[in-house]
């Protein structure tokens, strides 16, 4: 019977607010795992960065999402958290500390334009990323 | 031992954003997979759609979600892409492209008012979103 | 062979839009399980109250959270359904109705500053919360 696999990713960040696209790094951990059939769970475990899917073709998507949560939530407010980072959190609450996407015949099960996003909110910083890879049921 | 099963809803949007309850289409499938307990994963592949559950007795909490969405994120604005549909990709971020739903007795465990709704952001368009349910493990 | 476990945390909120800590609360779930490792699902089946993790340590980061959330989606605005809280179902779309954590080693596997927070946009209500833990296959 297939069994569990769980391993990390390490980037670096470059900019305070970052979509850096991890598929690639997602997968080799998917093909790592062995997993034919299952569901891979993204976790993000810090509070000022997040993960979401979005469109990997051109950049300028990630772009215009970064400067969007900007805007929607500046650097500067009516904050009380005294460490100057409080729109990250607050981001990172927009967004989603967590995705899961599926795993078909050894392969993320992605959509045609469909890539995954770590997104930094307080960079520049070194990030983890948690990967879960649950094999479905033998049946 | 139950088995994973997977499948595909197909919808049709009519308006640019607009939120479509999909609760009955995923019950089928529910159905149609024979689980009785187990986790249900709904998936959109697209990159200017997301889903959400959310209130679907009264049609006009949609609407109000559809309506501040497009407030907060307006089509035409301060952005690079140049397909004119950044703002959906934008939505889609501030949404999501998956959801999980628990299963009962053969039944999605939904909250009394609770129903899932497929979130267009860039229709009318033909859509699909992907379904898996995973059965709990025997014990 | 492990078996999934499910159960439901109840608490009370005390504000109309308030983060609540419920960490410990999803802990005990957890050990009550026996879980080992393993997958824990926290689902909110409210439609005006959502769930997130983020900071735990600092207050001021849920307080700026909650003030910023106000001032997005204020609960006065062009809104059609006349309950007076299409600001609380909004709010519930832009954060999320579900949240999945790893467990390890018998306890929620979650960064060093990182909280589940029961988001409440309604309230002060009585609240339920359905957590799902569900085991690993044992290979």
């Amino acid at each position: 019977m297939p069994k569990m696999f769980r391993n990390k990713i390490k980037i670096k960040t470059e900019r305070r607010t970052q979509l850096v696209d991890i598929t690639a790094q997602v997968e080799n951990v998917v093909r790592e795992s062995g997993c034919d059939d299952g569901v891979c769970y993204v976790y993000v475990s810090h509070t000022t960065a997040g993960v979401i899917v979005n469109e990997g073709y051109d950049p300028d998507v990630a772009r215009d999402i970064e400067v969007t949560l900007d805007r929607l939530v500046p650097r500067e407010g009516d904050y009380c958290h005294d460490e100057g980072n409080s729109d990250a959190h607050i981001k990172t609450a927009l967004t989603s500390s967590s995705a899961v996407i599926f795993i078909e015949g050894g392969k993320l099960l992605l959509g045609r334009w469909q890539k995954i996003f770590f997104c930094e909110f307080d960079g520049p910083r070194h990030r983890e990323i948690w990967l879960k890879v649950c094999p479905d049921a033998a049946g």
